[in-house]
Order: structure tokens, then sequence, then C-alpha cells
């Protein structure tokens, strides 16, 4: 018996689909669709961050994505515009019309974020922070759960559970990569788990195709096998200037790139009979 | 500067297509086509093998594998049928037309395979058994070379320029998955590297989804979600009775299920234009 | 160049020596010094802490180990008496005189935990929860950082950077074994790491050999392993009665195993010049 | 159960010493003594590793190590001297009395190696050779069996069966590092494996410091704790001159920084009861 309950598919047969609420057009997000979700890894500039937006929003992107308390491994390290960034998402959101998603570190932000992001991810580093996770399984709000670095399949649902335990049952799973001793890629893109948890859990699971690789040359073709393997959507990091990111540039999709994708992976969710439009 | 030379997109610009020998139709394996290899984790029966040959001639498959000395972790466990299954392997290709494939361990069997087999493979326990890699540096045969367990990248083209370096240039790699911390899989497929590979090199690149999983269920996304990476073809394990297998049953389809991956493999090959029949 | 700064040898020579101060007498971890932490994974009562603490206080222990506030896997695990333990181990502090250590998952717990705690502990899962990091460098208290399961020791160092950044100087490192495929034991210690650490930094390193084998009956030779290759001192579990302990009872010594460690950790360090008493 | 029986305490409850047998003074391996294995990565010239040789005798050294057949990730690096090695060695041999250990690679090397040297050992890339090890179960000459870069303690244990169940029952274990994502070290020892193997197997266990770490400063202080762990033996890489070694230059102790370790192993060898004389 597998230790995790209210995330399997013993507790619930049928797959979840998660309606992502915000002021305008509703996004779905579970099986049957493909959802995807686009945006820099930091938000830097008023400038970029809406010329991305409306960009993304014009190729038939979901959800807009953007980091605005960055968790960097060096403290030297640019870490996010915090809460000056949440204007410019806010204004995207306005423009576009795009529900947001940003990640939460500190649960002591979860007043300032609650009321303008749409949907709240958990980074790989924090999918253990319990103290986060109980937090998010008491507020009426998606929750975008990363895998952690070195999680198993089991700790990544038994992390869910705490949220789902919390009484919070808008969990979306979100394989990200995981280390290993390979080095020419940053991660390790996990596609067995992927398949085994639309397998396991009734709860949607989507692909970062660009931390998984670290290679925006790999990212098309991670985000093509991500649906294929059944994936429910990607969260793929996209720079209206890469070589200039503050952040992750080496692993970002310039405009054209990311459009070239998106076609690819319009043509592939239509064999795969996913909603993409 | 990466350490491999005769592999590298650098020496050879132009892809590498392998063209398989045999006294039948020839099979290509490499950019634009789709090959699929299949058959039993070992040679178990006549009848058995015979029955599975055939049935995967009718579905398209375009080589036959199946293991004749078996690595096995315990000395305890079912070693192969050795010699006497070759026989079993020829008649099948005479009954259906379709190349052979099995592993060599030994280099003193290079003299019994060479005649009747037309594509040697190198298991991932010997992707670094030099001595083995060197003698089949020396012969005109194409050899399917199989990433290690803990292979890193560089060490697996490495592996493969000591192939090259002998005179054969009749190298296809084989991504198996590699062994990781998570144990719900039998291994962590490492899609990103297929993908960095097909960059890298100029060699072909197949996926063996059964031993990368471990799990039969999983066996078709991943081959799907390989062939949406670009892998050039898949190398998967059919039994006609996996239950009684005699080695990998879990991870073995049935002849149905078989026939399902294959209706979709080559639904998927026609949207990424690769020849699959 | 390393990207650690103030965690260096290079930024410091002369190795740092840690004084815990409490009420009591002082205790000193770093070079020069063998200092022995021990007590139960998770304080459970008041009877069974204030036994066991009377007890490791006269076979010479320096400080005492309890969980308030446990980090499990599953929400469906004990988590920890919270703030009802931290009476007990006040009470143990009190009859014993020795210094406390716990661990810390969330910020706002700090209040409670600053006046009472001697050492706070920052544990595997949170080694790069940075909203954590960054409250205790503002905070004039010892630090306990556990390398995270799969952190790499650049990683941790970066950690450690995050608290010395901030402006608090008292780090304790503590390795308590990675996360690899190997399953018979919980975790690998990874040896080579401590004495790396010994000579890229000037912070006192210790070793917890209960979580970093998962076994009680390797706890001791691993133990006598981490004083050789040149730890600070020890953390080791030990219940009166681990086959009753709520967590990690398989990982802990009894009473009468760990003073048998104690002895043979005594002499190991009077032959490497390591004061323990 | 454990998957393996010849090789486990509960087949042989006494462990098992081997008696090294050469033309000279007996050497034995195995519970109750510390014996040293010493000498150069590669044998590369005459004068080279006859002076090493000297030396290492004059200090204590119980055995001589040197590669002849190298087996190196890329084939255009240095493979060894090969059989012309072969007469340094025995060379040595008989100006110190030491016997002699090298690595096997290659099966049809066995016959001019069994004559002149008292070890066979087989490296981390052949611990699942079969071929290997089932003729090496066949031959009265003791086994030194490394452990394989990403191979679990069962497998380890289990190939160490092969040899056992072909009838040879000297099989010397050999700890040497495993590869996960740390970088730092070249490979990550798994000290808790050799405290387990001790307490699993009847074998004698050593420990490779030298190929385990990657750094010759690391080299003593991963000896040490070997012995602390209860490891029955070292082997270590010497050189006379590391900056020239034509391999592991940089894990290689020279003659001086070899005899401060050895000192150090004595004096502990003695605190464990161990004879190192």
């Amino acid at each position: 018996m597998r230790p995790f309950k209210l995330a399997s598919k013993e507790f619930k047969d049928q797959n979840t689909i998660i309606e992502i609420k915000s002021d305008f057009k509703p996004v779905f997000i579970g099986e049957g669709y493909c959802t995807v979700i686009a945006g820099p890894c930091a938000v830097e500039s008023w400038e970029g961050y809406l010329e991305t937006a409306k960009f993304l929003k014009n190729i038939g992107v979901h959800m807009l994505r953007g980091g605005l308390f960055k968790p960097r491994t060096s403290p030297y390290s640019f870490r996010g515009l915090g809460k000056e960034g949440l204007d410019i998402m806010v204004e995207a959101k306005k423009q576009t019309g795009l529900p947001l998603v940003t990640e939460i570190m500190d649960i002591r932000d979860l007043d300032i974020l609650y009321d303008m992001i749409d949907v709240l991810q958990v980074g790989s580093r924090n999918m253990q922070n319990f103290a986060l996770l109980d937090e998010l399984g008491k507020v009426d709000k998606p929750v975008l759960l990363k895998r952690g670095l070195s999680a198993t399949i089991e700790e990544w649902l038994l992390a869910a559970e705490y949220i789902l335990n919390g009484g919070n049952g808008k969990v979306i799973l979100c394989e990200r990569g995981i280390r290993t001793f390979e080095h020419y890629t940053r991660n390790t893109l996990d596609m067995g788990a992927v398949a085994l948890v639309k397998n396991l859990s009734h709860l949607p699971v989507i692909v970062d195709p660009s931390h998984a690789t670290g290679k925006w040359e790999l990212v098309t073709p991670v985000a093509k096998a991500a649906i294929a393997a059944g994936a429910d959507g990607i969260m793929v990091e996209v720079h209206q200037d890469p070589e200039k990111a503050l952040s992750d540039g080496k692993q970002s999709l310039d405009l054209n790139s990311f459009a070239n994708l998106m076609e690819k992976v319009k043509k592939l969710s239509s064999l795969e009979n996913k909603k993409i439009i």
C-alpha cells in the first residue's frame, strides 16, 4: 500500500481538473487539456515583462509566470524585485487577461500574494517546507507543487498530501528534473515519473522543461516529449533577450523560439486529443 | 572542448544513417527513420519466440531482439539459453526476414555470433568493458551501445569513440535509463540526454523504454515521449505471456499492448516526419 | 574561485571555535574539541527525556538534542510535541546543565525558541529555505546547519554564507548523509565531504551518524570514522527504549550502546588530540 | 532474506582471513589485520616503480599495486604498459618480497597474469562483467573485487557470489567510492557500506581512499576513517612524483605524505587491535 491517500486514484478515481479563476476568462488544467504557462525566470522590468506577456498572450499561452522572490543558491545573486515586481505582474494580467503564477518562499508573503496571484508555486527547495505546505492547505488557491530536486515520487505525493489534508484540493504537480550524477544537463527530467504519477494520482501533472534541462536548445524536444508522455501541460521560461537575463538565461527561450515551440506543441496536443486553445 | 572526436558533430556534420544488412530487406536506422526493435528479454523456447517474431513482423517491427547470454545480478538467476537460443533466433530470421539483435557479453562469443547476428548489443554493464569495445571496433558489424547505468553522456560518447576509433563507424546509441535514488521505477529515463546527444553527435540514438521504467504500463507513454524528443527509434521488450517470462516479465508488453503501442508510435512518427514503414 | 566567501579559509585563516553559552558551563565546538550532542529524535515524554538526559550528562555528553517540531515525510506521522516539548527540554537543561539543540522549521517559532534553546538547528529539508536562513543571520545564536539531502558541498557552504552574510558568524556544519541509489542504508555518509570542508572552511564540522546510516548497529563504527576523518564532533540519536520510539527507532542507540560508543570515541579523541572532557 | 548466500554471515559465521601466498613471506588480509596495499596507479617505468616499491617495503607496506592494463574513459588516454609493465612488477617483487596486485580487464590475459601476480583485481567498471567473474571463480587465486561505481551493496555481494559460487573462496571486497551528484570529490566514499558489509559478510573489506576522493589531501583522513570504521585494510595510490604521473596524479600521495599516512594508520590500528606489522 502506498502511504499517500487523498492524492491517490484509489481515493478519487476521476482525474481532477482545476479551474484557475481570475477576473478574466478561466483556465483549466488537468486531463484533456494542454495548459501552457510561460514567462521569464524573474520579473526584471516593466517594459520587458509587459512586452513578453503580450507576445505570449498572442500566441496562445494560458498563464504567465514570473519570479518575485527568487531562491538563489548564493546570497550574492539577484534575488528578485520582490513586492515591486508584483505591480508589474498585476499590470500584465490587466493587459492580457492571463492569470498569474509566482513562487511563494516565505509564509509571511501569503497576505500580499493572495489577492493578486492566481496560482501559488512551491519551488523545489521548499517541497518539504512543511510549515509552508500546512499554510497552503488552509487557503482556497491553486498550488503548483514542484518536485524536490531529490524527492522521490512518494515524497512528492506526500508533500501534496499535506496540502490536500489541510483542506485545499487544488494541487498541480510539476516535474522539473531531479538531481543525478549527469552534469551536461542541469537536471535529469524524470519522464517515467510523469507517466507513473498520472497512473497513481488524480492530480494534474505538468512539466518544466527549462529547469529540467538547463539548456534552451533542449527545451522544445523535451516539452514535446512531456506532452507525448501524457503531461497535462508545460511551464516554460521565456525571455525577450535571454543573453541579458538576470537569472536562468541559458535555459530561456527567446520569443521566436518559443513561438516555434508553441506550434509544435499545438500539433502534438491535437494528436493527443488535448485542448490547447 | 568535449573530449570525444569521431562521435561529434564537429567531426561529421551529417547525421549517420546505418544500414542493417541481412539476407533480407535492409533496415535503416538514423535521422528520418523511426526504427522499432522488439522481442522478449531472453529467448526461452522455440514456440514462444517464433510466435512472437511472426506477430512482430506482421505489425511492422523492423528488427528482432532476444537475449542469449543474460547478464544477471545473481548467479542463481536464469542466464539464458546461450548457443541453443541462437538457433531459435536464426530460424525466426528465416521465417520473418527480420534482422537480429543480441547482446554480446564475452569477447570469445564473437565468432559464433558474427555470422548469424546482424547487430551486436553491448549492454549497460559492459559499456566500459574496454577489451570488448576494442574488439568490436575491429569488426564490420553494427553495434548497439547501451548507456551504462551510471555513465555520463560524456562517458557514453567516449565508449562509442573506442569503437569508432577502432575502425567501426556503425554505432547505434541506446538510452535505457540511469540509476538514481528513485525506486518506484527501475531506472530514470534521461530524456534530456536523448535530445542532447542528437545535438552533440551524428550517431543514431534510440531509447529502451522497458528497462528505463521497469513497468509495462509506462512503456507506451515513455516510448512516445522518446519519439517526440527526437529519438531515431525504440527497443521494446515484448513477450507472448509476460507473467511466465523467465526474466523482466514486469516490464514486458504482451502482444496486444505492443500492437497498441505500434499504432501510437506510427501516428507520432508521421507527425514527426519519420519513416516507420 | 569558489563562490563562497565568508565561509572560506581564504577569508578567515584560523578555525572558528564557537562557544555555546548557556546559564551553565560553556561548551566549545571547533578545532581541537570533540563535542558530543545526543538525545532522542523527538521529545516524547517528561520521564523518558529526563531519564535519558541525566544518563547522557553522566557519561560526558556536552549538549542535548531533541525534536519539538518534526519534519515528517507524511502528514499522518507523529509531528512532535511542539511547544509542550519545550518545557521538557528546559527542565532537562535545568537538571543537567547541558545546553539544548532543537530544529527550527518555521520562522514564526523563533521567538519562543530563542530564549530557551542554545543552538538552533536547520534541518536537511530546510537547508535552502532562504527565508529561514536570512532570519537566522540576524540573531546572535549558534546555528547547526545540516547538509541538504542532495546538496552539494558548494551549496551547503553557500547556505552557511547566507547566515554569515546576515551577520551571524556562529555556524556549525553537520554532515548527515546524502541521498544516493543505495538503499541498504538510509543515506550515504559523505566522509570525503567532512575532510574537504575542514580544508575549505574555518567553520566547525560535525557528523550525524544516525541519519547517515539509518541503522543503530552502524552508528558506532561510522561515528568513530567521523572523528578519525577530522570531524569536530558528533550528533547521535539515543533513546531509552528504541523499539518504542515514535520516530527513528531503528537508528537510535539504547543507553548502553551509547555508553559503549562514548568509550570508543573518547579513546579515539585522545589519539587525535581532541578534548572531549 | 538477502539474495546472496555464500558471501553471507549466515552461511559462514567466522570471518574469512585470506592468506596471500607468494614466494616470500605470506600476507594475511581479514579480521584482525590492517593490510596496506600501495603503489602507483599505473606502472610507468623501471626506475620509478622500483624506487617506489623499495620505499614502500621499508615503511611497512604489505603488497604492491600497479596498473598494467588501464581502463581509461577515453581511448586517447595512456592505457598502461601492458605486458612490458609486468616484468617491472615482477622485478619489484623479487627485490622487495612483496606480493603483487594488478587489475585484470580481459579474460584472455589470465594466462600471463596467473603465474606472476598474487592478487587479481576486478575494477569498478568490470564488477558486473560476469564472463570475467565466472573465469575468476575457477582459479585458485585471491581476487580483489572493487565495488562498481553505481553498484548497490547487494549487487556487490552478488558479484562476489559469482566468484564464490564458481569455487574460489578468496574474495577481498574493496569499497572505492560511489558515483553521486557531488563533484568536488571524484566519488563519494560510502563508509556506511564498509561497516554494513562487515556485518553482512564474512569476507574481508578494504577501502581505496584515493579513488574515493580523487584528491591527495583527503586520502589520509579518509584512510584513517576507514580503519576506524572497521575496514581490514587500505589500498592507496602512491607515486614518486605525482605531478608527472601519467594517470591519477591528483589523487596520488608522494612518498613523504604516504610515510606520514602510514604513521597515523599504524597508531590507529594499534588502538583498534589490528595487526599491521
